[in-house]
């Protein structure tokens, strides 16, 4: 992407390919760090052993008793895990939620799916000029509930108001931190030919509600949106199997963009079986009738994991027991991807000659590595995003 | 602040009175912590022992040797300092900086006023439609420059794209982490009767930049922003006078707000010197001009600190010695606030009568308790500024 003449547009906030290479050609060009180049959605990095800390206290002349009495230099090094997300969803009230409840939500999923307990959230709000103190006071009402629900504090906070016409009511940025225990270590380039990919429930909620409460479209079964904390449910899960090799909130690009980050990040190849995802009927005819793939459709209280097979029993059964994990379901399998591409098929282009992946001949990571096995018997290539299907998701 | 047909004015986001209420009566009401409630610029909470860690892991089911075999229980906590800010200055290049440099500054120096070591950021971007990529280039470029000039790495981050007209251009967020030694214990509630107040350099230099390049002003001395990361003059600072009670970096509200707040926080009353305030003659010059108080105009690049008097001088050499802190001064001392008012003065009313601060009768903490003294032997109440001076400086 030579950015001379070049500017943002939508899709490269769409969670698909275009912020991808946004993603690659400006920011991690830039910044760099391993953290970053790890691709997950928390960075995960080491605190000082707490000698270390000791010697950065004595160095600052801190040399009292107690500092130097216990130079602890046994223990391994913490690690925390940090994410971040802005919030400028639009509509700020939905039904199932609001952007408060988002907020938290979306940073403190990002931090659990690396297997850390997420603890202290910072929280910066961007407020238009005329925005009304009883919404906002709202939000935070909503911010707080989530809070306590997920178990994690605010700890500090920044507020900028802007001139009326210069922002869009609200926008609400959340960073959560979390410790990872010493031998968790969880990753989208974990995956391995056999595991089992497994989600948590429906998907489409949340791109729906928003869609319809946006356009002013009524069903008859009103459709809400999903944000929920999930960091319970992950650790339920942890327990339950831990082998698991990664977890990932399927939110902006939705399911899609998960598993091509997955394949893409582990050099396989995933297959989901499209009968076996759960999709409510409401949402289904919804997109039906917007021509949108549920695949690509964000959710904001999911998660999708990828477990080795001999755990996936156990996983499934400990998400089926958490409070927003009653529909999960297995969903597909990871297989091995060979480098050679002879006959590789372009992406888009559906693989309608065999009910079996061909996912064996394509590249590493390459698009037409997550396929989608129809319940006619053939499969089809599920791509990231291009552009953008829905702005202000979230 | 009934917020009921209230609404958010360009004063809420002003570093003084009104910013003060909003987040008294909106932010913290909602979530309450004792973090917040400590209000200071960095919220400080532990992270769980080793040994807590492992319990974690082990519920986790990741009875692994290494969990096991090193349950390190004698180490104190590990404690971190988090912080957030989000930028919205306009324009977003300015002479001396730009709002790249501006986010990684003013999280940093946020976390490092703890007395924290800042280690990791998180940045979310909210890009509106259209934004040049070379722009949003060059302000990476930026803030990688001044992270790696702070010592501290972007681990993960965030991108939203809004539709055109609904941002204005880029706004950052920043979110930063850094670790607090054991003994470090810093809070601008710590300040005593007797200390002095100390400031790294010239004031007012960030805000009359920023004014000057927005108004179009032209100066026969170019005025250029301070911003700059202080982790290494605080670090070297609390190296030379490990008992410093407080820093703070006087951002949005300028050196006014940062006194009245520490005079608040610690009961305390505080009278500066106006002679022995650094400013540069041409942002003198601009502030006569303006009609600003140099006193309330922002500073990105510039730390106040409370320091026990017989660690002052050592403090000052230290803070001489360091990159951005040749020109640090002694300004003022803290002195007793009696709790009785009988004599105290109006907020806004000159105390010329005497040329002692007449702080002893002044309620602590009150509007009030910060003086400055004038060149003709006379004080003057130095408050937090009450609306907004100028909007979008940060």
């Amino acid at each position: 992407m030579g950015t001379q003449n070049e500017f943002v547009q939508l899709g490269h906030g769409s969670g698909g390919q275009m912020m991808k290479r946004l993603i690659d050609e400006v920011f991690l060009d830039a910044f760099g760090s391993p953290e970053l180049f790890a691709g997950n959605d928390a960075g995960v990095a080491e605190l000082p052993v707490q000698a270390q800390l000791d010697s950065f206290a004595r160095s600052l002349g801190a040399s009292s008793a107690r500092a130097v009495a216990s130079p602890v230099s046994s223990s391994a090094p913490a690690r925390i895990a940090m994410s971040t997300d802005s919030f400028v969803v639009t509509p700020q009230f939905f039904p199932g939620g609001d952007i408060g409840r988002l907020a938290v939500c979306g940073t403190v999923n990002d931090v659990a799916t690396s297997g850390a307990q997420p603890l202290y959230l910072s929280c910066g709000f961007i407020l238009e000029e005329g925005y009304p103190l009883s919404d906002l006071r709202r939000i935070c009402t909503s911010m707080a509930h989530t809070a306590r629900e997920a178990g994690v504090r605010i700890i500090t906070g920044d507020t900028k108001v802007v001139e009326r016409g210069k922002a869009d009511g609200v926008y609400i940025n959340t960073a959560g931190v979390g410790v990872v225990p010493t031998e968790v270590n969880l990753s989208g380039a974990n995956c391995r030919p056999g595991d089992l990919v497994l989600v948590s429930g429906t998907l489409g909620d949340h791109g729906i509600a928003i869609m319809s409460q946006r356009e002013g479209l009524a069903f008859s079964t009103p459709i809400e949106s999903d944000a929920a904390p999930l960091n319970h449910l992950i650790a339920a899960m942890l327990k339950a199997a831990p082998h698991t090799r990664c977890f990932r909130d399927p939110t902006r690009g939705g399911l899609a963009s998960t598993l091509n980050e997955f394949a893409q990040a582990s050099g396989v190849a995933i297959t989901i079986d499209e009968d076996a995802v759960p999709v409510r009927p409401e949402v289904r005819g919804a997109c039906e009738m917007l021509g949108y793939d549920v695949l690509q459709v964000a959710n904001e209280g999911k998660i999708v994991a990828v477990v080795p097979a001999e755990e996936a029993e156990a996983a499934l059964t400990a998400m089926r027991k958490s409070k927003y994990g009653e529909n999960a379901a297995i969903i597909g399998e990871v297989s091995a991807s060979s480098e050679a591409s002879g006959t590789w098929t372009e992406a888009g282009q559906t693989d309608s000659a065999s009910n079996q992946p061909s996912s064996a001949a394509i590249p590493a990571g390459s698009p037409g590595s997550v396929r989608v096995r129809t319940p006619w018997g053939s499969t089809r290539i599920l791509d990231m995003l291009v552009g953008e299907q829905l702005p202000r998701i979230c």
